[in-house]
């Protein structure tokens, strides 16, 4: 494999283009990038090569790419499929670095259409030409005009040049971010699709963005992932240098995961791994383009500055619009702490009937007077209590009398707080928001826009503190995997790997069964060993209390017999004999491992929680005990736990120590290991300890039965 | 009390306005309404009323409004708070309908405002003339080119006349709406801000609009809600004349709620009740501005037809946009039925590369020839299992060639399918929505709104077959409210209303306690009756699960001295004992009476479920057991109750029936009880019924406890 980003100089700064497929017709996907390139003023060499023409659009034109007079640094292929293979494979005889496939009809239709795509990616890695695509929408540097793209976005105009760079596996979604930002005068430094990716793919891209000193944000569209490593090491990379990752990834809902596995024709891995492993790379996730695009904006504008918490000041003119702030900061997971007394009389000092509460309404004074307005931003920017303040303009601009109290306002406390994060929530017009982003104010418009920017930045800004994912511990000792096929096994190697279990024995018969329980006291809990009935209670293979050697003796006999007539194939090693254990939380603990990002650990509460509700707390493995214990924060019933209502608080150090040590090793043992559950671990009261009461170990050979 | 929107057509469809405080200033809110009534045709006369000019905007000027020389419909007073009563005092006696208050300085500044605002109240209801605001933005009529409103919007010109009502308290949030209305191109026919509502309140608004042959759809902005049965009536009068009525209710947060109370200075009821009693009389709730347009447009395009259910069809020439549908349809609650084998075959003919199941992939191939896109759309729309179709056309009618195979395919579809529900998801231009909204497509812009906006159809369609709410009960008999003040006193008074308890007796001492116990069976549970103690538990009142006589003499006598050490003021009445009773679910049933709607009905499980994770369900009281049952269904628990992973099922009907009871009995004595707790109800499995295991009930004057 290349190495990450490698190489896409060649298609995102292309010093020559070559055009293989170049078409007369502007609207055609030949014909396109053609005009585009003249329309814009790329300023090196295009080469149309058709065989079929002396002349394409005015340029000369050449029969094949041989014949192109000089070796360009980049190829578009806009010819048929079938076509593609042979086109890609003289632009690597020729020494072209990279080349754009646009060409549809591969992967995206199956099976004959994922062996033509297997020629492409065979070219790529036996040539080292790089390939962006088949069936993508390509290409496009701003600053330098470059453009191998047939996007029709481009038709009305190019954004312009600035500071945020679009990766996308979609080309219709990344065009459309295009055309929004073009819209609304944000600027764009490059923007890549990645289609179907039999080369390049979304890592590649990221990769490069976060080298690239044009871009200082990278705005990603992911409908998949078909490389995890990688994905996670560009984001590290992209981390490493300090750029916000914002990342619009498609397919939260099943209904969108089945139709995306159903479009890219690749693994659907679970969305909800896919969120946290994201998060867990610092990344920060929108669920659509306008979100992606104010997000990015506000972080571009902001540069290195990020809000140091998520206490924030809402101020408006209108007491309506300062409640629905407050509605939609709330709902965006912002503080909206009081003000101070000392910032409250400020704000009363200049507008006496002002609500100086948080939100802050300051009524129709505040744009009486520019020194009005001024002396409300400070005192709220001065207020120790103050991460962001969030200023709500609505439509006031489009008045000529407000513009003018309001800009050179604005400007001067830009001037003043040039460290502040101030955030403004404005409806136009389009000059004004210029002026003011030049100033250095994000500028979004909408009270729920406005909000779910600003604790996207607030999110941007926690991405930053949090630690360098752990590096994926070496593979464990050999483990011996039918031996965990019971649950004395399994509780055996988990054990060994720190998880807390109780005192067992697996005895032969009823007189072993009395002797075992004695020795350890009653009550105790018998239950069958066999490697072939991994779900006991299903042939009443459990039971529970038994509380003296005469009933130990019967129930052994009685549920021998019980399980030999529900399951007659299955091998019985054995009676389980456990002490009875009662009181605590019951907790569900696990891993699974995803198709797309491997092993991951979740846990939950028993019962309903965890499977009715879907109250479970999920990482990709291994996780430290911190991030273990924020597992359980998060998790709804966490109260539950933590003492609500005069429960005792259960021993959250101990389950935290059993997330972690399971999820080590479920990380070791990833090859070998397809899903792991305990359930339930019963959590203890503080200082108790927690205990695994059964577990299961599914490996890996089993994790797709026949 | 006049008629619920009686007098307010002098308001929106005056045949002349005086102006009190008319200034020569059109940028000042006295003399705006003048130049604005100019500017846009106001075809009555106009009546500037000002001492200190003989012409205002060159129209003569009258000292005093008995100066007028006719009896103008409607004044609008612009003149400081102060004055405003006795220019309202003279508007009256010169025989003025209505008046609209500009000014503010009112109820929202206090008590000195307050003062203020009552003589408005006082001359409003002494004479009969209609008064809006005060510290309200006026009115507007579009078609009537009538303006009583300081409103800047308008500044950059009228809405155009159309189908959609706006009634506001907010000014700002309402005037807003208009700026977005006139934005999109959408038809507005009147604009009613009701600002402190000291005579016309948000009832009369949507009273009027209600009866008004100009409105089709109804949008409200609510912040507060001074007098719930008006409001309830005039929903009421909303659904009788099929209206859909849209509502954007702030204050959903309890940041926002704060900011909403302090803000208009009226009673803050509960959200979750007023969401609940909006739902219940039929308006649909949306939480932004452009949400609330979005909805209200689409509702006012489509008429009458509405969506029979929320089975819906998502059609998109791309792939990811498609999976972006999906994950918004399904987060609004949309579902996302396959289409049949015959539809999916319909489609793959014109499309062999297609992705023919929900949502649809049509692939470019969508845009290339008319007859393809008229054949995918008659597929789905003649699919039996389409309720509604969502098509994207994100920003493609740009293209003119697109827009040529688009605009033709999509007007011939709506004359042969006029019934079927189509709702577009477009991006610009502006021409080619205003042509696709005429044809009767309404067009949303985006993937989450064109979604939401569909859900909120559903959600319209569905008030529509909600039965009208019941009538109030009639009060019940007088009940004796400190026999209600133990646990056996309430349960009394609630087998008497219909719920079900266990038989138990009241005893006085050890040996009563035994004689009951032994004449009702072991085990028994034994109680402390006290009116001073409604929280036993906290005093040691409750043992449970005595299971013989000896057991429970020596409770008894324990439980006295206990609680006598704990509670020594406390009057003891006695024991109460009762069965033993388990198995079963926990739930909790109560009733709670909201300062603004009045008594409400609340269900949830019982431990941590309703009160950690707020799992509960609400209704204004009271409620048909068929509610009841759906308030049971929308449990996120409910799972627990139905039988999920072979527990019993619950019996719902006997839950049903209780919280029907209850919901009555509260009802007929909303007067005398603030708030009843069951809890818990035991809910045991079908067809054992439920039983009331302990109740309190608070009396309305313990409500606020000093």
């Amino acid at each position: 494999m290349p190495l990450l980003g490698a190489g896409l100089g060649a298609i995102l700064a292309p010093r020559s283009i070559a055009i293989i497929g170049a078409s007369q017709d502007a609207t055609k996907i030949g014909g396109r990038p053609v005009e585009l390139l003249r329309r814009f003023g790329f300023p090196g060499a295009i080469y149309p090569v058709n065989p079929r023409a002396a002349e394409v659009q005015g340029l000369p034109a050449y029969p094949t790419i041989q014949a192109v007079p000089e070796v360009p640094d980049l190829a578009i292929i806009a010819v048929a499929a079938e076509g593609a293979p042979d086109a890609l494979e003289g632009c690597a005889a020729k020494g072209v670095a990279a080349a754009v496939i646009f060409s549809s009809g591969f992967a995206e239709l199956g099976e004959k259409g994922e062996a033509l795509q297997a020629r492409l990616r065979e070219i790529a890695h036996r040539t080292g030409i790089r390939v962006l695509g088949p069936n993508c929408l390509g290409a496009a540097s701003m600053a330098e005009r470059s453009i191998a793209t047939f996007s029709v976005v481009l038709e009305a105009g190019m954004p312009q040049a600035g500071p945020i760079g679009i990766a996308s596996q979609s080309g219709n979604i990344g065009s459309y971010t295009m055309l929004l930002a073009r819209e609304r005068g944000i600027g764009v430094s490059r923007f890549l699709t990645t289609g179907n990716e039999c080369d390049v793919n979304i890592a590649d891209g990221i990769a490069y963005l976060a080298r690239d000193p044009a871009t200082r944000v990278i705005l990603c569209v992911l409908e998949t992932c078909r490389d995890a490593p990688r994905l996670i090491a560009a984001l590290e990379e992209a981390r490493q240098a300090r750029k916000p990752v914002v990342v619009l990834k498609i397919g939260a809902s099943e209904a969108g995961q089945a139709a995306a596995a159903s479009h890219t024709g690749a693994l659907a891995g679970s969305d909800a791994v896919a969120d946290a492993v994201l998060k867990r790379a610092g990344a920060v996730r929108v669920h659509s383009v306008e979100a992606l695009l104010d997000l990015g904006h506000a972080a571009a504008v902001l540069g290195d500055r990020l809000p140091a918490g998520r206490r924030t000041m809402l101020l408006t003119a209108s007491g309506g619009f300062g409640v629905m702030l407050a509605d939609a900061a709330s709902a965006a997971g912002l503080a909206l702490p009081s003000p101070s007394e000392a910032t409250q009389s400020r704000i009363l000092s200049v507008v006496p009937y002002a609500s100086p509460r948080n939100p802050v309404d300051a009524t129709a004074q505040m744009s009486s007077r520019p020194e009005i307005l001024a002396e409300i931003l400070a005192a709220l920017l001065e207020d120790d209590g103050c991460d962001a303040l969030l200023l709500l303009l609505s439509a006031s601009l489009y008045l000529p009398r407000l513009r003018a109290i309001y800009m050179p306002t604005l400007r001067a406390v830009r001037e003043k707080h040039p460290d502040r994060i101030v955030m403004l929530a404005v409806h136009g017009p389009a000059d004004a928001i210029a002026e003011l982003t030049a100033m250095g104010f994000p500028v979004v418009d909408g009270v729920d826009a406005s909000t779910r920017a600003l604790a996207g930045l607030c999110a941007l800004s926690d991405a930053r503190r949090v630690p360098a994912p752990p590096a994926p511990p070496a593979p464990g000792p050999t483990i011996d995997l039918p031996a965990l096929a019971t649950e004395a096994g399994a509780k055996q190697a988990l054990a060994a790997a720190g998880l807390p279990v109780l005192p067992e024995r697996v005895v032969a018969d009823a007189a072993g069964a009395v002797a075992a329980a004695t020795s350890m006291g009653f009550p105790v809990v018998l239950k069958i060993v066999s490697p072939d009935l991994p779900h006991k209670t299903e042939v009443g293979g459990v039971v529970l209390d038994l509380r003296d050697a005469a009933a130990v003796a019967e129930a052994h006999d009685a549920m021998f017999a019980r399980v030999r007539a529900a399951a007659p194939a299955a091998r019985i090693e054995g009676m389980l004999v456990s002490p009875m254990v009662t009181g605590g939380v019951e907790m569900i603990l696990g891993t699974k491992r995803d198709p797309v990002f491997g092993p991951v650990v979740l846990v939950g509460l028993g019962g309903i929680f965890a499977e009715v509700l879907q109250d479970v707390a999920l990482r990709p493995a291994p996780v430290e005990e911190a991030e273990a214990m924020a597992m359980l924060r998060s998790l709804k019933a966490f109260p539950v736990l933590d003492g609500v209502r005069g429960r005792p608080k259960a021993d959250l150090r101990a389950a935290a120590s059993a997330i972690a040590a399971l999820s080590r090793f479920a990380a070791q043992h990833a090859a070998d290991i397809a899903e792991i559950d305990i359930n339930p671990l019963l959590l203890r009261p503080e200082g108790q300890g927690a205990v695994a009461l059964d577990a299961l170990i599914l490996p890996a050979r089993m994790e797709h039965p026949a």
